[in-house]
């Protein structure tokens, strides 16, 4: 039997709804994994739009075409920022994708990631070559467990944090409380800076808000930076810039930008500054 | 029959695909309009997540909860640039939320806008009162004509000119083409603003690409700024803003902007300036 006649006879469609009400739908070509791991439903698609895509718990994590999105903003921004960023520490993020993105910063010395299901890692490696070439970096330091435990116990200190956690619905939930934040800070080097997912501040307003009070009451800068994600829920989304000494405008480190002259897709100079201006309905909500 | 029984019967969904395999799905409370005018299309829904919608030859031109996003960045842009916009012209923009924005500026002195289609505005007048507001401003000259055809034969002047068109595909093609720009220029006072709506850099990188060509040859100035517009395709859409004279950033009206104060939901100093950096594969794409 041809793929064609099979895509003559039936379509596959792969539709996330956002509240019940509207959604994301992509024509499938091709299902190439299904399957539970001890935390999640996990699922890999071959769209026809955007590539291959991972899903996990009913939500994209991200797809081929639109990734370099996400894990350029949530790295590039706290390390262009960062005077020497050596230590850091990416807690979730197990497809690969901010490692990839952290370790094209040749400063960087030790790369320590905390990844709660070590099945995103191998389904990762499996079919997504390009999201996980960063775990063969020799700096990472790759461990498996719960992020919010982790940060508890551990006793290293980091110049900077990442918190590249899924939506707070299934294991990632501790992740959006105000005692894993307080944890967190705990393992920030003195002038750090802790950058977090901060979900769409269209669709999830209330998570939003929650999540900038239990950070403001913790670091003396805390502030909203915003992308354009497309195959994310509403396709705005934002990040919270954390920092007691750290100011993301002020502290640009513009040598460094210039001189790694990294090829990036979206993230720049202009749309470091860019990033941080808010459209008023989102400055209103925090 | 009550309304409750209908929906358990069965749902109705308004599913609005881009290339074929993928697109943005909205579920509908009612279908308010479906009908055809002599150029198109129409169809006015009632959907749960995104408020009433106007759909116009297959395309969502605007949701009543994300109407402000293109209307506020069409129209304030370039308002706050010239320093005395008292002429403006609007192509196109017959559902009235162009001028709805325009019309908060108490300088203009008068807006002719161009519509071809004498239903929409009319749809527009019966289903959105918010929007069509505008359409009640004494200042206001409404045109039912062809607006390639007006920019050719038209003896009027301007200070600003807004090309606020749908797709073009059907009867907008004609807005997207190098004679049409080129007779609006014509029509611009000297040092005026002409701005366009150019689609999305991500999902429609030809016709971006051409659209900038042709602007590129009329005009010294011609800078793209962009926003985040979950209703639309890819949910990334794209301004052109072109004068001879005055540059966006550098002759934005600070004072203006303060004295005015207008209560916006995106559109702000931060945005106005942040709007104008583009990501990387936009800036390259041009």
């Amino acid at each position: 039997m041809s793929f064609k006649y099979f895509e003559n006879l039936w379509n596959l469609w792969y539709t996330e709804l956002h509240n019940g009400t509207a959604g994301l739908t992509l024509k499938i070509k091709k299902v190439l994994y299904s399957g539970e791991s001890k935390f999640q439903r996990i699922e890999v698609f071959d769209t026809y739009e955007y590539g291959k895509m991972l899903v996990l718990y009913g939500s994209i994590m991200f797809t081929e075409r639109d990734e370099f999105i996400y894990h350029e903003m949530i790295s590039h921004v706290p390390l262009f920022v960062h005077p020497s960023p050596e230590e850091v520490l990416v807690i979730g993020g197990g497809d690969g994708g901010t490692i990839k993105e952290v370790s094209r910063h040749p400063g960087v010395k030790r790369i320590k990631m905390v990844e709660i299901d070590q099945q995103v890692v191998e389904i990762s490696k499996k079919f997504f070559p390009i999201m996980s070439k960063g775990f063969s970096d020799p700096r990472l330091n790759l461990i498996f467990g719960d992020g919010a435990e982790f940060v508890k116990t551990d006793t290293g200190k980091y110049e900077v944090i990442i918190i590249d956690s899924p939506d707070p619905i299934g294991p990632a939930d501790v992740l959006f409380k105000e005692e894993f934040f307080s944890n967190a800070k705990k393992r920030l080097r003195e002038g750090g800076i802790l950058v977090a997912q901060t979900e769409s501040p269209f669709y999830h307003p209330d998570i939003v808000k929650n999540t900038y009070s239990y950070l403001r009451k913790l670091f003396s800068n805390v502030l909203m930076y915003w992308s354009w994600i497309p195959a994310y829920p509403s396709a705005m989304w934002s990040f919270c810039f954390c920092s007691d000494k750290l100011h993301p405008l002020k502290n640009f480190r513009e040598e460094k930008y210039m001189e790694l002259g990294l090829e990036t897709k979206y993230y720049n100079k202009g749309i470091h500054f860019g990033a941080f201006s808010l459209p008023t309905f989102a400055e209103k909500l925090i």
